[in-house]
């Protein structure tokens, strides 16, 4: 005997290579976490918990500290350079100390922070790449979703078809109340297969578990996209206004022109409190989103179950996905099925016995025989839509997109601003110091069109002996 | 009547967001093609004919020729600037014409190669998540395939839960062997139950699609991430060669090394070689991307069929998988299924007339009842495996990686290596010219650590006014 009855629990695990989540940060849940009295909070993901918002904010604050340090820094700095010169004899011959080093540092500094622009692209990019694929992994779980009720109930669409066939059977069924009296068993047998159906449909329509249910994926996707729509936009302009001012101060070095390099320095100062300002939100959401990503199932199990209102066993069902949890529609599956199964036997059963006394009953059986086999089909369907894979795989696809893409980005991102904030303050110290070495205005030197050049600080250092 | 009979063909598609192939290369396949001898080729994707190879060959002999005109260019250009240079009165006041232009064009064409390179690594991951989510893709399809040959196959694991059944039927079928003479109904219901048993394992085992068919996706899957890798790692290094060419002639012109400058003119020569060489890669690896992806589903059903011998029916199924294609697994699953409610009615008739005569016969029965469950669960997931609905799913998503991340990144790439190529092309131009203007070696000015500086060209620009 062969195997019929024994293809059972053969597949270890149902769902596919499982979801690397949180790959980036496995040390981040293990920093210490502290409330604003500063004791410390437990690293679960607890949003909604006003410690935990506490120790998000705290993270905020603290690059609100590092803006404000860097600042007093810069401040220190440049009034000791300002009013701690060493007093220099008039017509000194040698540069004062380090001023070519200045405008190196400078441009050094300005390179840095176009390489930090540069990650900053490709992070900004991924983040939004990451957030795309949990969008579009929620439409697809939605278009399921919709799948499962739209086949699980009759809609506008079938009402048709559904006269049709409620006529094939009052056909059929007048046709055997001719016959009452001499063969009851096909009268029986008739509304044996009417019951059966109107069981199976009972059966199914409770298969269609996601409907009434408040939560909208599609909405919860349109939400994401928005908002990091306007995410995804504004670090672009923050980046391209970066690069604007690390250009704009170059060419006001190689140019030579004060009142440029004075309004970068200005511009400078204010992307350098903007960088700052996005270090503090993008380590806030790193941290909570590590948070998140370190145990993800429990809280989305929680949430889900309270938005939906749905029962732990579907939530368990196609959160978790394996072998361990049983399909919590498997027995109205297998009910309808049989249900299915009986009504085909009893049709057979009416055409052998009925059609040779009564040819006019073989067209709406054969009728009724063709929608029972396109029912089956969509029977199929629905049990492969039902099954945990499809959605599971939409779940674990917008947790890789979250935990791997959006937080690969947003640690990307962090060191952009770290770059660049770097860069920044040490072009601030910088920047005037170089400008106090430039020439005095000469117009005819530095405004004309076809040599853009003569670049950096000729004006303080010493004559060069000639070449020949 | 409510909906049993009435859930037909709701769905306009089962399948999902459809799959936005080939959205960067709309206006690819427009392009002209040609064979050696400048013949039309048609642009459909063929590798395996001659004339396609030829055109995608010339379309890498034009990188060639690109490379041969670039290098003319430079050549006439220096050769030019060498010997026909206006001769200079000794110790003449003014700098040549355009002397600190060709500086600056060589530090704007250097940036303009580190933007390449920026966006060279951009594209450079890009290429290599699409190829990755290619293989992931396949890795999937690999494991649904081999889950599906798994559950319509007895593997060894089973074997232990065949025996207990085979044992468990034939205990029953003594017991009843002992009553055949009183009731000779019920050995005919359970020899019924067998053979429909070994009727539905033996449409199971026609499911098995895959069993033995010579084509392995975690092969391909191999294959493709064993020449990524080899691809990623070559461009890193070519990208950090070219960054590193970059920063050291800028580094060359900031400290005016000539040897340094001279080296990295050597260098740039051989980046420049190998750019329009990957340039030429890219070229032609685009145009056959860009015409694969404009109709993958033609070709990929040929390739497929003629690897794995499958047939039409199948294979349309799966890579088509909309309403107008039907699942030609539809026919065996509904014989299976009818055949398990059988069964299923045939153990509890059994159980209804012999368990009360004969109460040893409940055991096994039971036993039975349970099995079948169990099986009918698995029929559910086999059927949901065999749904077109997961594998299309592969498919589309190995065809996004690769028409969508792999070949944006592939343009990216081919942006890169023209910046590049043009760079390199402008700095080999002036960095000869930039080197004539250095000052002859002076140890104790460029050798001291503490100023790196003395930024360019002072050495022949005209005595600047002391400011004060």
């Amino acid at each position: 005997m062969s195997g019929l009855l024994l293809d059972v629990a053969v597949q270890p695990s149902s769902v596919g290579p499982p979801v690397r989540a949180a790959r980036y940060l496995s040390g981040g849940p293990q920093l210490p976490r502290a409330d604003f009295q500063l004791r410390p909070v437990p690293s679960g993901f607890a949003p909604q918990e006003q410690e935990y918002q506490q120790a998000l904010l705290l993270v905020v604050a603290l690059a609100g500290l590092g803006l404000g340090l860097s600042l007093i820094f810069i401040a220190v700095y440049l009034i000791r350079f300002c009013c701690c010169r060493p007093p220099e004899p008039p017509g000194a011959k040698s540069p004062p100390p380090g001023g070519g080093c200045v405008t190196w540092s400078c441009i050094a500094a300005l390179l840095v922070g176009c390489t930090g622009i540069g990650i900053g692209f490709y992070g900004n990019s991924e983040t939004s790449d990451g957030v795309s694929q949990l969008s579009s992994a929620l439409l697809h779980a939605n278009h399921t979703l919709t799948a499962i009720d739209h086949l699980a109930h009759p809609c506008a669409q079938v009402l048709e078809m559904v006269e049709r066939l409620d006529e094939a059977v009052r056909t059929e069924l007048t046709t055997l109340e001719e016959v009452l009296t001499q063969r009851t068993e096909l009268v029986a047998a008739t509304r044996g297969a009417r019951r059966q159906a109107e069981a199976v449909a009972q059966q199914l329509q409770g298969l269609a578990f996601w409907q009434g249910v408040p939560l909208s994926p599609v909405q919860v996707a349109e939400d994401v996209s928005f908002v990091e729509e306007y995410r995804w936009l504004a670090y672009v302009l923050l980046l391209l206004l970066e690069l604007l001012v690390c250009l704009f101060t170059l060419l006001g070095l190689a140019k030579q022109s004060k009142w440029l390099v004075i309004v970068m320095t200005v511009m400078s100062l204010l992307v350098l409190v903007l960088s700052w300002g996005s270090m503090g939100l993008e380590a806030a959401t790193a941290v909570g989103l590590s948070d998140f990503c370190s145990s993800p199932d429990t809280y989305i199990l929680n949430l889900t179950r309270e938005e939906t209102g749905l029962g732990s066993d579907i939530l368990n069902y196609y959160f978790l996905c394996n072998q361990a949890v049983s399909n919590p529609f498997q027995q109205r599956l297998t009910v309808s099925q049989r249900a299915l199964a009986n009504i085909h036997s009893q049709l057979q059963g009416l055409e052998r016995e009925a059609v040779p006394q009564f040819p006019s009953a073989q067209k709406p059986l054969l009728s009724l025989e063709e929608t029972l086999n396109v029912t089956e089909g969509n029977f199929h369907q629905l049990v492969a839509l039902l099954h945990c894979r499809g959605l599971h795989k939409d779940y674990g696809a917008a947790l890789r997109g979250l935990c791997e893409d959006a937080l690969e980005g947003l640690l990307y991102l962090l060191l952009f601003s770290l770059l660049s904030a770097g860069a920044l303050a040490t072009a601030l110290c910088s920047l005037p110091r170089a400008w106090a070495l430039f020439p005095p205005r000469n117009p005819s030197a530095s405004c004309s069109g076809s040599h853009l050049s003569e670049p950096f600080l000729h004006a303080r250092l010493e004559p060069v002996p000639h070449l020949r």
